[in-house]
């Protein structure tokens, strides 16, 4: 184990980043835009002064492979795509930390496994609206019929923009060879949300990502005058939807996931009429199935009751869903003995947001740290993390890297 | 009192004016339109037959003077506008069964007093959002300002929309002249409600119109990752919208008046993300303004209850306000006895929409006549009453301008 990793060094090029691709409204690395291309090329700098093998593979994604004496593969990394006026941590801790584990890998002798730093594209999505593209392209869970109806809010096409990239859809399944070689995949992150800070931890074991269920809500009743429809003969679907609301936030909290009815509308949606349909979103996580699937199912029995209570209809159209994803047991170990060695107490939490780890962790042993996360605010300029922690988090995944090479 | 009074012309001319100005998808009559201009047109044809005075006041309403022995003027009438796509009988009925009364009384002796038909302008407000113009320009309640400023869909704006037929903001005052020598208002329209179908009753004496409160509630708490947040950390402004929307209905029911929440919007407004702010708009009404204030003050304090609830704030803004508006005790009574005539049960009931008898019931003694309307529907093709209840109205309402006429 090389001595000369500097966490402090990881901080040093999180600044330089966010002064070149930062600014006062914040992170700006769009995916698949010149500010992002930015960001890669100050990436690009600093691994070329390391004897590493670059490339950008078929999805966009950026690998630095050191090779060890077998070529089991440890990959470790993050993604450099920021949200549109962004925060200076999100992706890009694990891609610095990561490009330090490097480095220090480098002063050391040859690893007895090949170690590869990968930035992943479009981790975000924040322009298509398809996030984790470059690991699900690995990990081959993309839909290429989706992919190819994507735009963008000017009416820009996905595979357009790609190919100007160099990213083809017609190409992305030779990605996934990469798996062949992978014997672990390791990220650093930040929280994302509060529970750390609220906890007065600084980092955390991360068991696993939620699985999500994501649904469209549609009660039906009966528009009507506001003035001259009696309250007890109205069928207001607003009503039914807002008992349905105050449900299944009892059911997030009762089952110990979290629920979100995030979007509303009604129609016809004018002050002077009773709503004759409300359209609501929910999505809800959980990081066990059983109890995801338990709140779906409450949800739904929900939603039937209070449409019939108000003499309403309701249906259910699907968005999306993910099933929980479990960090590997045996790499949980290891991130338990790492953290131990900088932190006297060890928290195990879920990830309540999706990361490339979550792709990764469909056919490859997988594990994250968290660090903390002020005032748990992040995709925004406000986000932020206390120094030390972001620097205990940087050691224990240093740490923890050394600990799974040698296995 | 002439014997000639035709309810049966009364239907004919009205399904004569949908043929001319509705199909298939209803009433087309849309206020300061060709086809408004074409209902006018057969209002003319008819009222140039008979001896009385026609003429357009300043803001666009139609008068048809029948001279009496006085100069006192017994005002009868309502609108010819409709809503697109709306009813054959809103605000037609009460114009064309004003015509049959017009054409029967010039049959007649000439009248103690005055006798006028009027078309009011714009009562729909349907194009620029300002309901009871024509009415409200002889009541002198319009804000000049406010009319100024006022556009419709396309972008045209009220003022040079009106001076095209002739009506130009700066002569506005003038109509309130007209009420110099109006010593009673009286109505007949169809309830646009389900109550009377409900009762089983085909008409009942109106005793006025509701008072309106309009307001917009912001409710404000913290944005956050649907995943990331905590549930019992949360600040949903959507969680307290919904209590608040559950209690304004309660509220409705338990002062036995109306309470609406007709439009709702969230920010940021996605399906992953805790709703930061949520937007309602509530409509009160009721006939009382002591139970309306109440409604007022209850709901006001429900929204600043659920909003600490959740940790979230509330501001409340003005939409709009109008006081109920009580029709004149002794033609309420008068209303009463011609009712009497025709059907042995009467029926009273408020208005929950306003009309342009609410504008003149301001100042002048008003009265209205409903008839049911099928199903409780009106601004839609569906919009109908059964041809026995019209006729009944129509008489009614005949022998109520000659009981008024005598005073």
């Amino acid at each position: 184990m090389s001595d000369n990793f500097s966490s402090k060094r990881v901080i040093e090029n999180l600044r330089v980043l966010a002064q070149r691709t930062g600014g006062p409204n914040g992170a700006r690395r769009l995916c698949w835009t010149p500010e992002w291309l930015e960001a890669r090329a100050l990436l690009r700098e600093q691994l070329s002064t390391l004897p590493l093998e670059v490339e950008q593979d078929e999805a966009g994604n950026l690998w630095a492979y050191l090779r060890g004496e077998s070529n089991e593969t440890i990959v470790i990394g993050s993604h450099l795509d920021s949200v549109p006026s962004g925060g200076w941590l999100d992706g890009a801790l694990g891609v610095m930390a990561g490009l330090e584990v490097m480095r220090a890998l480098c002063n050391g002798p040859k690893p007895s496994r090949t170690v590869a730093l990968v930035d992943w594209a479009d981790e975000e999505g924040a322009r298509f609206g398809r996030s984790l593209f470059g690991s699900a392209a690995v990990a081959g869970s993309l839909d290429l019929e989706v992919l190819a109806g994507l735009k963008d809010k000017n009416n820009a096409g996905l595979v357009e923009t790609l190919a100007e990239h160099g990213v083809h859809l017609n190409a992305l399944e030779q990605c996934e060879k990469k798996r062949d070689t992978i014997a672990a995949y390791l990220e650093l992150h930040i929280e994302q949300g509060p529970v750390l800070e609220q906890m007065n931890q600084p980092i955390a074991v991360v068991t696993g990502t939620v699985g999500i269920e994501r649904k469209r809500f549609i009660f039906s009743g009966q528009a009507a005058h506001a003035g001259t429809m009696p309250m007890v003969m109205r069928k207001d679907s607003l009503r039914a939807a807002s008992r349905f609301i105050l449900d299944v936030a009892d059911i997030g909290v009762v089952h110990n996931g979290v629920t979100t009815v995030g979007s509303i509308s009604c129609k016809p949606g004018v002050v002077t009429a009773v709503p004759g349909e409300t359209m609501v979103t929910l999505d809800m996580r959980h990081i066990d199935a059983t109890s995801l699937n338990k709140m779906l199912t409450e949800s739904l029995a929900s939603a039937t009751k209070w449409a019939e209570h108000e003499g309403c209809q309701v249906t259910v159209e699907h968005i999306f869903a993910i099933d929980p994803m479990i960090f590997d047991p045996k790499l949980i170990e290891m991130v338990r003995q790492s953290i131990g060695e900088v932190h006297d107490t060890i928290i195990e939490i879920p990830s309540g947001a999706l990361h490339d780890a979550s792709e990764m962790a469909r056919s490859i042993p997988t594990a994250m740290i968290f660090t903390s996360s002020t005032n748990g605010l992040s995709h925004t300029k406000e986000e932020d993390t206390p120094v030390e922690h972001l620097e205990m988090g940087c050691v224990a995944f240093w740490s923890l890297v050394n600990r799974v090479i040698t296995g």
